[in-house]
């Protein structure tokens, strides 16, 4: 078993010897996703961000049942040939996640990690492939923001006021069914990061929050992979939104890399801010899951791009955590994925 | 790669290759479990169920880091040895998992499985262990009764009344130290649940929710490894309580599996529940967590027993699930833990 020690290069750093292919992405979001500046890359927009159900939590969970029942009609595979579905999301208790599980027959590991989610699922599901515990498997998140509103801040039916920092929580759900073969985008390289606290109170400010935690896995990604940021197309955090992408680039010049060429964030992507009244950008567990899974993966099977490095981040708080005092944590794990030519 | 084809056998098993050992563990519980009749077993027997703190979230979160860093202080390993911490718990975004893992400089993965977290987190460790990610892992989890409370049911203020089915949230917090080396007991085999629902409403009868997950997961355990009953010294569901632990042997008898000689239930060991009041039992993610780290654990390595399949179950529901009149999906993890001479 010699070749277990080659997979980990520095310390927060795996390489997978036999990197899973992506064979398919599947992304589904609301309307008011659907009106914005990615809206051709996504595979369903709803007309009705209730799909039917009688409440928003049951529409996110069918939404992330769309998603991977989406993602499995893009190939000829069944979800008996799943191994394993590795998926959460924000709702308290992860039911999304767990009622969109209830009713496929795979087996089911439940992730929390807030709206680094994505590509923490993507993570673990990469190196179980790698590790020889499956042939195929999916990763899958989703978030709503009218459960998410009314979960974290207020009912919509109160009509709070919302600041410049405010973050608006995307509604969608993105899929991704990862296999051993085939000549599809792979995942290379994977950083998992450590809880990082700055001691920012403010949950209206989640940017912020969780700009240190992907300054600290970027670089250590950088550092463990001997890769400079010029090396990928695109450098993309999950949803720090205008406020943390741009505390990111600073603090990334601190550190002496220099990534503004190449960075973007998911959750200012997603949004025109200024015509959509999203004031610092989109955010949730899926609003990385849908870019990633909507434009990342089709420009990279495009050939438009040949990397990516996806850094999905989250705010490892709780209504209770804040209003019991407590500062903000926040963590990013980092995928990387390239299509190499063949 | 040709050893990635062995680790599957049947459909939802993996049998590891290079079995993890799990080479110290730590149970801190608090004093209501303290009094009942595994406190010998436990490392730590807190006399205050704040643990010092303001509340009882801060005092969970307390718990889990002190296991985290009795766990360490068992071996002679620091943090910065660790190649990842895999923790989960009750509260909503899993605060207590993160707060503790704020603390820790670890590449740390959250998940949540409701109270089969100890199972699933022992499972993705083992896995990431023998996959060769990882010189040393971390897997633990925690909950806190009086938190629980308040969150799933009423502030304890209410003094509501409680019911022959309900059980007794366990506070406390168990934690897992996995390395490649050692003689100790190791992660043989891992079976991974599916969600299961068959239609239980009641969130005060969580051991017949989750009872059709425990025997689901079991059947396919011994199918997929061909296993007997008879080869356990201990089979052990994680909180099923009295309730759950009866309907799980009638069930298993259905399918021709007479388990009731070392069938023994976590929730149903840790209280006295004629004296203790806890009517059908504890759960909670702690209670599998420490009576494994606590009482099979510490059996095994005195040679009382020689192995142990630890079946954690999780009732996969929220408040807001149930007041949308959503039923309660279960799923339970198996983990065969044991310890061969050598």
């Amino acid at each position: 078993m010699n070749n277990q020690k080659n997979k980990k290069v520095g310390k927060h750093t795996v390489k997978l010897s036999n990197p899973p292919k992506i064979i398919a992405t599947y992304s589904i979001v609301g309307p008011k996703e659907g009106e914005g500046p990615l809206r051709d890359y996504f595979d369903e927009i709803l007309n009705d961000d209730t799909c039917g159900k009688d409440s928003y939590e049951k529409a996110e969970s069918d939404m992330m049942h769309t998603a991977i029942r989406g993602v499995l009609g893009r190939t000829n595979l069944k979800e008996e040939d799943i191994d394993y579905l590795f998926a959460g999301d924000l709702l308290n208790q992860i039911t999304s996640s767990s009622f969109a599980a209830r009713q496929l027959n795979i087996p089911f590991f439940g992730l929390y990690g807030a709206c680094s989610t994505m590509s923490e699922s993507l993570s673990v599901a990469a190196m179980m492939m790698d590790g020889g515990f499956a042939n195929y498997v999916i990763a899958s998140t989703s978030s709503h923001f009218s459960a998410a509103e009314r979960q974290f801040r207020f009912p919509l039916e109160y009509g709070s006021q919302r600041c410049a920092t405010c973050q608006w929580t995307v509604t969608g759900s993105g899929a991704m069914l990862l296999a051993k073969e085939g000549n599809f985008p792979e995942v290379t390289y994977v950083t998992t990061g450590v809880v990082k606290d700055y001691g920012i109170k403010d949950p209206n400010n989640m940017g912020a929050a969780m700009a240190p935690a992907a300054v600290d896995t970027l670089v250590r990604h950088f550092k463990d992979t001997g890769r400079q940021p010029n090396f990928y197309d695109v450098i993309a955090t999950g949803d720090l939104g205008k406020v943390g992408k741009e505390i990111t680039n600073k603090l990334m010049m601190e550190y002496g890399y220099d990534i503004r060429e190449n960075y973007v964030d998911c959750g200012d992507m997603i949004f025109d801010d200024v015509v959509q009244n999203t004031d610092a950008g989109g955010s949730g567990c899926g609003c990385s899951a849908v870019v990633a899974s909507g434009c990342f993966y089709k420009k990279l099977m495009r050939k438009e791009i040949k990397n990516v490095l996806l850094i999905s981040t989250g705010a490892l708080m709780s209504t209770t955590s804040s209003l019991q005092g407590e500062t903000i944590p926040g963590i990013a794990h980092a995928v990387a994925i390239e299509y190499k030519d063949k």
